[in-house]
């Protein structure tokens, strides 16, 4: 069987670096000739309003997914007349618009706190008094990694956001000083069955990723449980195939939602090392038809992201319990080009893996420059 | 950097889906167009004395090495004069010939039993006198899977064997009923640093490798030390860099050489989902000039083979602890398509593990037809 692939990127290169285990084989398609998912898989090279392209692409495929979500929904839903693809084209949609996605997962019973959509300055001016400030102020698409967002405090700050993100339909969120961010990562198959990883707790540096904690516990139980079946239900109403993201602000017990991505995640590439079967294997075999494997967590782990530079191998082998992923990807300021992963093994002790943990975000700090 | 392999089978694919993570390249070179590791890397194909093609195919790779001991030594020779080849020729020349091979570890310290090297039938008849019945006759070169080789009881097994495999210079040994077949698996780094993964314990089935459990303890560890020094001098000896397999015999405490394998090694695939850091990660960061990864053993582990067909993915996801390797290979009687490794999980009892791996057996058995 062979996957397609939409993106190939580092999502892209571990998918097929976990699914060809499995007797997979896969194809990418990218914008650009040194994706380094090309590195491990058959590449395709060009724009995806490329009709030719994308179909010479899709020929062969036994199914489709993609590895990021700002792939045009209607590049998906023209392949979907011919393909399958998993997770498909209506999470794209629900996700590529801010306002699409907290409504539909509010409606699926996940908590979120309060927003509003804006349209123009009145409806922004409105917004703003009605959420009141500090608020939090978006554009409704195309935002990763902190870009397309800000923090107003003030009415001046306000204005200097409407300025800058005010030409793109925006929303408006209460400003939350949240307790913890964590993610819930689930996979569901194409049987209906859905599995979550354990609650991964997540700490941030300059609106990047930074390091992610395996094996959170939400600080009520019951608000975890409502969360996790909310999510669920939210993959059951899309026919969800595949691993889902879900990234959520714990604020005095509460689960509220920050932001979905239909794929899998960079919260969840402990999994690779912690988990009995990672993320990666387990998209690959929800895209495949296949039966999910085990999402229990078998070790402590923690994943440090290595943004703008590489350390090398060898100062990443003194530490205990680190595995290396490194992306292939050339380096450059600001671009994740790899990640750590800390496992505890079974004979270290919860200091050891805090050293550990702690040696490898020096490593990341010190090259991160 | 770029690791060139020679040989494209699944060791050429493991050792790249192992060490694309380190942010290494990989390109292979096979006589056949679907050798499966062409679905993970770039995979030259010609002929191994096609001088044009090797030079091709080295161009560019800034380290050699290979997954099979067959390959005519006179092409990595001629590869070493212009590239580092890791581990080498001589490894492989002294591999080749099992007389060498017997007396090179033997003079390392390593424990053999009688041998006799002949070159016609007058020296067949007199090594047999002298070892006596019954005697186990090899080609001295080319064998594997128990291919080119037989046991003869009587003057009349013996004669048959002669018959079959005169033409070819033969090795006669003491046939010697064991108690257990060991393997040492070791891995040597360019520094000089030399680790070895636990002992593992090899069954076999028509001659063909059918199950390796990890964490064998020898019965005489003074034996096991020396065994496991004399396997590092070797290595030493050699200047060896890479993973390196040495099969012996365990008789009444004695660990008696039976071959070595200059290369990655099926006994060890349990290391893939056992140990720390795997053998097909550890060669390339061997061969690569990195620090090696920790070899201990972190589960219990047991391996085993999948011969001729594939059991389906969703019949192993129901054993507990179960981890699928398909090599990307069409399926054929008597071929290796694939492993299954079982990972004694933290929450798995002794019997739950052996009910495992008595399950994959099975599977395994069912397929081999």
């Amino acid at each position: 069987m062979r996957i397609g692939i939409l993106g190939g990127g580092q999502l892209a290169r571990m998918m097929a670096l976990a699914g060809t285990p499995l007797g997979l084989r896969f194809r990418f398609f990218d914008t650009h000739a040194d994706a380094p998912a090309g590195h491990v898989g058959e590449l395709h090279v060009g724009a995806f309003d490329d009709h030719d392209a994308i179909d010479r692409f899709c020929n062969g495929c036994d199914v489709i997914t993609y590895e990021f979500e700002n792939i045009p929904a209607h590049v998906v839903e023209r392949i979907e007349r011919s393909h399958n693809v998993c997770p498909g084209s209506h999470p794209l949609r629900i996700g590529q618009d801010r306002i699409n996605e907290k409504n539909f997962f509010k409606s699926c019973g996940v908590d979120t706190h309060d927003f509003l959509a804006v349209h123009d300055r009145a409806s922004f001016d409105a917004a703003i008094r009605e959420i009141g400030l500090p608020a939090v102020i978006k554009t409704t698409r195309m935002g990763y990694d902190g870009k397309g967002q800000g923090v107003a405090r003030t009415a001046a700050e306000a204005d200097a956001l409407w300025n800058a993100l005010g030409a793109s339909p925006l929303i408006v969120e209460k400003f939350v000083k949240f307790d913890r961010e964590l993610s819930a990562i689930a996979v569901r198959a194409s049987s209906g069955d859905i599995r979550f990883y354990d609650w991964t707790h997540n700490t941030h540096h300059n609106g990047i990723l930074r390091i992610s904690r395996a094996g959170a516990t939400p600080a009520d139980p019951a608000a975890a449980t409502t969360a996790r079946e909310s999510i669920a239900t939210a993959m059951a109403r899309m026919n969800y195939v595949g691993v889902m993201a879900v990234e959520l602000f714990e604020v005095n017990g509460r689960l509220l939602f920050n932001e979905s991505a239909p794929r899998v995640h960079n919260s969840s590439h402990w999994t690779m090392d912690g988990a009995r079967c990672g993320q990666f294997e387990n998209h690959c075999r929800a895209v495949a038809g296949l039966a999910l494997g085990d999402v229990a967590r078998e070790h402590d782990c923690a994943m440090v992201n290595l943004i703008s530079r590489l350390p090398s191998i060898d100062s990443i082998a003194t530490i205990q319990g680190a595995r290396v992923h490194f992306y292939g990807k050339s380096e450059r300021a600001g671009r994740k080009v790899g990640h750590i992963n800390i496992v505890r093994h079974i004979d270290m002790s919860y200091s050891d893996f805090e050293q550990s943990l702690a040696r490898a975000t020096k490593l990341a700090e010190d090259t991160n420059t």
